[in-house]
């Protein structure tokens, strides 16, 4: 545990987020009304988030946007995180190659998740709106927005993945320390919710399941926004504070990534450490390999196909152009909840069809072997999502070395693990499995997406 | 959530301890072998501690003792810790006072309890010991440990208070993590665990119980040590990295406290935030006073009796000069396990009698309702042991104010409570109770005393 750390000052926290929709060299196709198949413009979401989050959403010129100074004053809670060269994971590898990892995990709730909350709910407030409400899947989520939203005084409601919900109290009981209102998903609160609990009583529930309801609370309820917090283009965008700060210590460490490594969900933490890199493979300066670390029982961007399809279960979002296993797709109960969704963001579904990003899909007992080693290695005991990274980026040590060379190896690690110890407790234990999804099934549900357009 | 954060860098952590011990205007009286009352010598306590441990327990004259490098490598996977102006909370109580607390929350356990654990471990492996063993309460010293033994290649069995095993199931799970053997105490293992157990079935631990054990197996087996995280002076040595950062940060920030915090148990965490700044008292150059909080169910600082008596429940430890409950108190089950212990350390203790510091006594709802306050202000939810601190530092700042003063006042967040959550959830539906002990039953527990020396 000869570890490095590379700490900036509280001066170094980003003025201006990257957003990266100004610089890919081809575009996402637009957003579509699922009822006329016209492309949305920023006025079209007002219903459903921020008009702030909406105008960013669609803000394809500007490369840099201002953080509001609320914001940074609140990202000073913890921000900067620190970048560290992982010697002792190294050791325990025996590689030749050097791996970093930048510690989002530090934050008051764990994880990367406040670097969107607090800018969502500071928007929301400015707008003059009382109520949000939004869906959780591990909780990580969940937890940074409550803290967010009761510092800007808002109301917040949060469905929470069902089988997360039971998985991880102490997640609900932390958004409830913070003030909010914590709701098992499936419920019998929506309409969408009790559909699917009278066609499946005993589901037990997904992140687009929860999308669909927290988007039905909002759109029923006056002065209430939807805020989410991964796929969309204005989420990657606030997460971008990861990837600058860490240029900035791979500087102060003298060296640059050669491959950048994030876990897959939706896209917020791996957006958040690659686009600030992937920039400079834009103008050619350098050749930096992205590669998106996701559950072999939730592969979309490994498996899945690229296709509009709804952001959520039930149907209500616009439809996006994203890499999808189906909207409908219920992805077996892996501790890394957060990665349990069907679908990958807009920007990133596009990067991966032009070939400027890579993927992995991981088997659930290797992130957890992964994770061991990196806690018995580097003292920190990480999220069962930010284990996927982990995984991949000792895959990736592991391949250098058999080729005979050293790499520069940069992965995100986007929390930790200390409220997921059940799940440690079944590894340790033996009682866990791999949920692999066969290709067939995988071609039976995204055939039904055929109909949408 | 305005608040500022001082931020040192990796060369910054200190490359000595400051051992107060070498400075105090009065010693405390020796520890005594209770078969003879004779004064121990370091050598005494081979049988049971690393032998450095043991000298830096006696060593009286040196007042810096250099911090071995591989110490201070192991160190670096989070220190320095930050320093914040808590202004959110300052806010939320509309106080002219500052508040400032030292953020040991940041290690990878989540407490300060690795700043002893570290040292006690690399003394342990540099001797040639293969097997340490130690007691924990809530958890925060044995998830420690069990880092600080895997990271130097020793093997180590850890006796967890049985209401802690319960209450507190993660915190067992990361020390299994980590790879150590974890026993609910008490156990059928020792003879000083089934007496116990024969005598009180129903018994739900002490950290006075599970010390007994742990010793019982220390000197019982072969190249084995017992390790232990509070109480003792080479504790309260190592702990004095957290005063010596804040102490430069407080300086960052262009203040000196007027009042310093630390929660209560056997010391450790006290004896870190505030022996650095004491220092400064000694000189005359600065009358800051120094308040340590404990438990109004375990008060041996405001309601127990200086005196000889036992470290532990069956009396295997020499005897200790010390505020104390009696050696056999029960403690009432509240939820900061940390906390329940029957006395002080011996420098605290003296420093307590000869009027240099000082103590509050606080009931559990009142460290729950600050506790609550401070994460929705701060964004940090605490650890009950440390949020008998934060509802002390808000005592000082509501009574400044009545006063119509300003203070300086800096507290210790000597842990964060997100493996704490059922405790919060306890408080959050009124199921939490205030457990007062009366002078009687301390007095009638102390008399028993009298026949020790």
């Amino acid at each position: 545990m000869e570890s490095k750390k590379f700490i900036l000052q509280e001066s170094d926290i980003p003025t201006a987020w990257y957003n990266v929709l100004a610089e890919m060299p081809t575009k996402p196709r637009p957003m579509l009304n699922p009822a006329t198949k016209q492309p949305l413009k920023a006025e079209d979401l007002f219903p459903l988030f921020t008009e702030e989050a909406s105008r960013q959403e669609f803000n394809d010129t500007d490369k840099w946007i201002e953080i509001p100074d609320e914001v940074r004053d609140m990202y000073r809670i913890w921000r900067p995180t620190p970048l560290v060269r992982a010697r002792g994971l190294e050791k325990a590898l025996g590689t030749s190659s050097h791996i970093y990892f930048k510690n989002e995990s530090v934050s008051p709730v764990g994880s990367h998740k406040l670097n969107s909350a607090i800018p969502q709910a500071y928007y929301a407030k400015k707008q003059g709106v009382t109520n949000i409400t939004t869906e959780t899947g591990a909780g990580q989520w969940g937890a940074a927005l409550s803290l967010a939203a009761r510092h800007f005084g808002l109301e917040l409601a949060v469905y929470m993945v069902k089988v997360s919900y039971n998985q991880k109290p102490y997640r609900r009981s932390i958004m409830q320390t913070y003030g909010a209102e914590v709701i098992a998903s499936p419920s019998m609160s929506t309409k969408a919710g009790r559909k699917i609990i009278t066609d499946n009583p005993n589901y037990q529930g997904s992140l687009g399941t929860a999308i669909s309801e927290a988007v039905e609370l909002a759109t029923s309820t006056p002065n209430c926004k939807y805020v989410l917090g991964s796929v969309m283009n204005h989420v990657a965008l606030h997460q971008t504070v990861i990837g600058l700060e860490a240029e900035r210590q791979m500087q102060m460490a003298g060296e640059y990534p050669d491959i950048v490594i994030g876990c897959f969900g939706g896209g917020s933490n791996f957006s958040g450490i690659t686009f600030p890199f992937l920039r400079h493979n834009f103008t050619g300066e350098h050749n930096t390999r992205f590669i998106a670390a996701e559950p072999e029982s939730c592969p979309k961007l490994t498996h899945g196909v690229l296709q509009y399809d709804f952001g959520d279960e039930a149907g209500y979002t616009p439809l996006i152009p994203m890499f999808t296993l189906g909207h409908d797709f219920a992805p077996a109960n892996i501790h890394a909840g957060g990665l349990r969704y069907h679908g990958a963001g807009a920007i990133v579904s596009q990067l991966k069809a032009d070939g400027l990003i890579e993927a992995a899909d991981i088997p659930q007992l290797e992130t957890f072997a992964a994770a061991q080693l990196f806690a018995r290695s580097e003292g920190i005991i990480p999220a069962p999502e930010s284990s996927h990274a982990i995984a991949t980026a000792i895959r990736e040590a592991k391949r250098a070395d058999e080729e005979g060379r050293s790499k520069v190896i940069l992965f995100n690690l986007s929390g930790h693990g200390l409220i997921d110890m059940a799940a440690y407790d079944q590894y340790l234990a033996g009682d866990l499995s791999n949920f692999k999804v066969t290709d067939e099934q995988i071609a039976e549900n995204v055939s039904k997406l055929e109909k949408l357009i």
